[in-house]
C-alpha cells in the first residue's frame, strides 16, 4: 500500500509517497481502507511548520478522511468489519469539554489519512451518514464540527454570520439554516452572491460593494447585530463590531499566522463573548452526523482530485479561492494508476 | 361594541352577546381592537365547567387572539398605539419556571378576547410576526406556545412523534421540521395522511390500520423509539411504549376528562421522564414568534368564521374534526353585521 | 483467588464462593485487587431474581467496588497500575444519554466486584477521591451517582426533598448541601431525626408523627412544595403532592416491586416532570467526585463486614434498616482467613 | 426630603444635596424609602465623567440601594406597602439575554439611591433576604448580581479563580464554595491573606511574592488552570495565562479606564472564552437572593458611613483599599441629623 509522508514545515515539495506493508491493528485499533480525504487551512499550517500543536516526524497527514473497516484488533466492540466510517480528528476526545489529554490528533501527533490503509484508535470511528458518498463523508471531521461546534446554542430566530466560502463556513451556513436561524453571508466575490443564497444565506453582503461590512450587518439587524458570528479570519474587532450585545464570536482557531491585537475596552463594551473553537468531541460529531442524515443535507465540495494527484490538489487548496471543500478521492481495491 | 360573555359550565347554549361601552385601559395595560380569535380545547372545557383552573362569572371567553393597540394606560412603555399583538395566555408568567402567582389567564380568571375590544395588561402583548394576518397570529397564543414548550431541547437529528392533526400537534410537526427533527406523525383518518406528509411529516403511521401504533414507531425508529412524544391525548401508557431511553412524553394538559391510570412501573421501565406542558411563558412566546419569522412558517388554518358566527364556530370546533385551527374573525372598524 | 458467584433467583443462600486462578486481562481491560464492595437495593432484586436487565448465570454479583489496578491489558491508555479506581456499574455509557447499547453492567450481564481479582474494561475504571479510603469509594457507583444524577440542574436555593436514610437518599442530602439546596429529609424512625439534622438536612419530617407527609413539606415550603424530590420508594402520587409547579420527581427505578398505578390527571396537573433515574454516566460519575474531592465529602456507611462475612453482610443489607451504605472490606496481598 | 444631586464628570466636589418635597410614584412605580446604599466603581466612573452609557443631568447617584416600600403608584401588583426592596439597577431587564432596550438604569439614565425617598419603576423592586439587614442587602444589586453572573454554569468541583478583595470578588468567592467550587483567591495585600482564606478561598496567592501570579494558578491546578477567572482588572492576557483549556475568563465590564489589547492569538490559544458581564437580569437577582437565603449568607461590609457623611463615603472608597463593600445608611423616620 502507499502512504504520504511529510514533516512539519516541509512545505508542498516536502510530500513524499512511499510504498510499504499493509499494517495491522493493534489492540483498541482498526483497520481503514482509506478512500477519500479533505484538505483543511490546517494542512497547510503544518506544511508551513505554524500549526501551533504538535507534529510527529514524518507524518502521515491530513486529518480528514472516510473509508472502510477492513479489520478489527483485539477488544474493539464498537465497530465491525464492512462499517463505513470517518475519523475523528481528535479520537480522545469524547465528549464534554476539551483536556489536554485529548489533543493527540490524526495527521498531526497520530498518523493521518493520507495513504491507502489507515489504523485509527476504534474510538476515532464514526459512521457515516448513509445518503453521503464517501468523498462527502470526507469533509466532516474538520470543517463541519467546527462549525456544528460553533454554533453550538444557536435557537431558531437568532441570526448567523458567515465570512466567506470555505469549508466551514459553509457547513456553518447549512447547519445554521437547519436550526432555524437567519444567515447572513459576506463574500468577497461578486460572484460567489448567488450561489451562497442558493445555499440558503437570507442575505449576503459584498464586501468588494461595503468594505464597512459590519454598518452593513448592523443595518440588515436593526442595529442589533447578528447574535452568533463564525470568525474564520480573525479579525476579532470586526466581528465585535457585528455582533449583537450577550451574542458571540466564536473564533475558528488556528486560521491564520498574523492576527491583530484586540481592543480589550472594544471587546468588553461589545457585550459579546468570544469563543475559540477547537473542533469538537465525538459526541458533537455523532449528534452533527444524525442531524445530516435526519435532514439529508449534502457538504459543498469544490472539486476532487485523484489519490496520484494529492499534490495538486495541495497547491489548487493554497492557491484557489475553493468555495466548498476540496477532496482526494483514493480508488477501492486495486492498486491505484500511479505517475 | 360588542363582547360574548358566559360562565363556567353554562355550555355553548349559555353564550351570550352584550352591547356595551368600549373601556378604558387602566395604569399598565392597554386598549386592543381585537382582530381575530382562535379556538382551542380549554374553551370547551371551560364551556362544559371541567377547567382546572378558575374560571370568572360572566368571562369574556376565548384566550387566544390577535388585534391593534388603540389606546395606551398611564405607564405603558412596552407597547405603542397601531402595533399589531397578540395576548399571552398567561400575561404575569414573564420568563424562567411556572409560579401560583403567575396562573391567571386570559379567558379564564381574567377576561378573554371574544370581543371588539379587549384590555390586556401590557405585558400580555406580544408582536405579531410581520408576515402574518390577524386571522394567523390569533392561533398561536396556545396551540403555538404550547407545542414550543413541548418541543425545549429537541435537537437536530432526534424523532419527534405527534398525535393527530389538532392545533397542537400540527405546530410540533412544523416546529419539530424548523428544529432539524424527524418527524413521525400518526392520524386516525386515512384522507389526512397525504396532508400530514405535505406539512412535512417524514413518516405518518395510520392508526386505523395500525391499531398499536407505538409498535410501528418502534420500527420505524430501529426500535429506539420516538425521543420526544407530544401526547396531546393523554394515553401515557401507550406514549411511554413508543419513546426512547431517556426520552421525554410531554404530556400536553388539560386536554380530555378521563385519564387511565398508569403502571408506574412502566413510568420507570421505560427509562423516559414525562413532563406535563402548561402552555409556556412569554419568553418562550417572543421567542418563538421570532422563530416563526426568521422561517416565514404559516400556521394552519382549518376554517375562519365570523364574528357573527362564534357559536357556530364553537359547535364546529366541537364536533368536526378539524386539521388546523378554527379562528372567528373580528371586521375592524365599522360594527359588524349581526344577525 | 476466591470469588462469589450466584444464579439470578437464587437467594442469599445460592451465593458460593469459588477458589480459582487469578485472571488476566484481555485487549482493552485491567485487572483490579479489589478492596472493597458495597451493596445496593439491586443486589437483592437479583438474589430474589426480579432484577429488570439480563444476568448471566453463575455471575460475580455486586456492582460497586474499589481497588488497585495491578495489571493492565493490551491497549490501555487511560489508567496505570498502582491506580485506586471504582468500577463504573455501566462501562460503556461514556457521556450524554443513556442507549440500549449502554446496558451491560457489572454484577449483571457483566461479572462483579465481590471477589478478590476483577478484570474491567479500562473504561469502568475511575479514579478514587484522593481523600476518601477504599471502603467509603465502594460505596459511590450505585447509589452516589444515581443521587448526583438525580439533583442534575438542582440551583443554589431550590428545596430538594429526600425520603429515608438508604444510600441514596443521604447521598442526596449530602450533595444537595454541596449545591446549596435547602434540604427537606423525611424518616420514619424518630432516632435518624438528630443524624440526618446533623448531616444537614435543614429540616426532617418524622413520617411516623406526620403520615401524610406531602403536607408538612407544602406547610414548610409555603404552600410551593419541593423543587425536587429524590423519590426512592416509588410512592409517585404521594412524591406529586409534595412537589412544586414545574419542579420534578426524581424516580429511583428499580427499587421496589409492587408499585401503585398513578393517577395520571394528578401527573399532570402537579406540573411537574417524573424522571426516571437509571443511575448515570462515566462522566456524571467523574464530575461528581471531582466535586467530592474539592469538597472533602466523605459517605456515610452504616457498617463493614469482612470479605468472609460477605454472606452476613446481604442479611444485614436486607433485614436492617442501615443509614447509610454496608461495606464488604477485602483484605489486600495476603489470604482472607476464611471460615 | 433630602436627596443628593450630580452632573456626570463633576467630581466628589460636585455632590449636592437638596431638600425637596417627597415625590409621588407614578403608575407601574413605587416610592420606596431608602435605608442604605452601597459604593461600587460606576460611581467613581460617573463622577469622573468616564463611564459608557447615558448618565442623565443632575442626576440622584448611586445604583445600589434598600429600603421599604411606602407607597405604590397605580397599577403595581408585584409588591406591597411595608415590603423590605433592594432596587434591580436594570429595571427593564427582567430575564434571558441583555437587550439595548434595557440599559437604562439606577443612577444613570434614571435617578439611583443616594436620597431618603426613591420613586422606582415596580418591576426594579426585589425583596430582600429575610436575614439582612438593609446595610447588606445593599451591597447587592451591583456587586453580588455580577459575581453571580460571572459564575453562571460553574459546577462543583470547579476551581475558580478570584482577583483582590473587592466587592465582585468576594462576592464571588463566596458564591463559588456555596456552588461546591474550589477557589483560589489572589491578593496584594500579605494582611489580607488569613481573611481571605477565612472567607473561605481554598488557596490565596499573595502578589507581593507572587508577581506572576499566572503561574502559581497553573500550579496550584495541576497545569491545567483555573476553570472560570472572575477578571475585575481587565489584565485579560494574564487571565487567559491562567484559565484552563475550554474555561472561560468573565471579564467584569466597566472596571477601569485604560486597559492593553489582547493579543487575539494568545486569546484563540488559551482555548477558553472571554465573556464581558454586564450585571445580570432582575431573574438572576431573584435566583441569587434565594440562594442567598437558602444558605444564610452574609455580604462583607468594609465600612458604614452616616447619610450625612456620603461624600466622605465616596472620598474612602476612592483612596482606600476596602476589603468588601462600603455602605451608607439613611436613618428611618426622623430628619437626620446634618452638618
Amino acid at each position: 500500500m502507499r502512504s504520504f509522508h511529510v514533516d512539519s514545515g516541509a512545505g508542498i515539495a516536502g510530500l513524499a509517497v512511499r510504498e510499504q506493508d499493509r499494517p495491522e491493528p493493534g489492540p483498541g485499533e482498526v483497520l481503514v481502507a482509506v478512500r477519500a480525504v479533505s484538505l483543511s487551512f490546517r494542512e497547510l499550517m503544518i506544511l508551513r511548520g505554524d500549526y501551533p500543536l504538535p507534529v510527529k516526524p514524518d507524518v502521515v497527514p491530513i486529518s480528514d478522511g472516510a473509508g472502510e473497516v477492513v479489520a478489527l484488533g483485539p477488544g474493539v466492540r464498537n465497530v465491525a468489519e464492512g462499517d463505513r466510517v470517518m475519523g475523528a480528528v481528535f479520537p480522545y476526545w469524547r465528549d464534554g469539554r476539551l483536556e489536554a489529554a485529548y489533543l493527540p490528533q490524526l495527521g498531526g501527533s497520530l498518523d493521518g489519512m493520507l495513504t491507502e490503509y489507515a489504523v485509527l484508535p476504534a474510538e476515532a470511528a464514526v459512521p457515516v451518514p448513509e445518503h453521503l458518498s464517501y468523498a462527502e463523508a470526507a469533509t466532516l471531521p474538520c470543517a463541519a464540527v467546527t462549525a456544528w461546534n460553533a454554533l453550538r446554542d444557536v435557537r431558531p430566530g437568532d441570526t448567523v454570520l458567515t465570512l466567506g466560502s470555505g469549508g466551514v463556513s459553509l457547513f456553518a451556513l447549512q447547519f445554521a439554516r437547519l436550526l432555524g436561524a437567519r444567515v447572513i453571508a459576506t463574500t468577497g466575490s461578486t460572484a460567489k452572491v448567488a450561489r451562497l443564497r442558493a445555499l440558503g444565506a437570507d442575505q449576503v453582503v459584498d464586501r468588494g460593494e461595503q468594505p464597512d461590512w459590519h454598518l452593513r450587518v448592523r443595518e440588515l439587524t436593526g442595529g442589533r447585530g447578528a447574535d452568533r458570528v463564525v470568525d474564520v479570519v480573525g479579525d476579532l474587532e470586526r466581528s465585535l463590531r457585528a455582533v449583537a450585545l450577550d451574542g458571540e464570536v466564536a473564533g475558528v482557531g488556528f486560521r491564520a499566522g498574523e492576527r491583530p491585537a484586540v481592543d480589550s475596552a472594544l471587546l468588553l463594551a461589545s457585550g459579546a463573548a468570544v469563543r475559540p473553537v477547537w473542533l469538537g468531541s465525538r459526541a458533537q460529531f455523532v449528534a452533527m452526523s444524525r442531524a445530516i442524515e435526519a435532514n439529508q443535507l449534502r457538504p459543498v465540495i469544490d472539486r476532487v482530485f485523484d489519490f496520484a494527484d494529492a499534490v495538486e490538489a495541495y497547491r489548487y487548496y493554497e492557491s484557489g479561492d475553493p468555495f466548498g471543500k476540496v477532496v482526494v478521492s483514493i480508488p477501492a481495491g486495486e492498486p491505484s494508476t500511479w505517475p
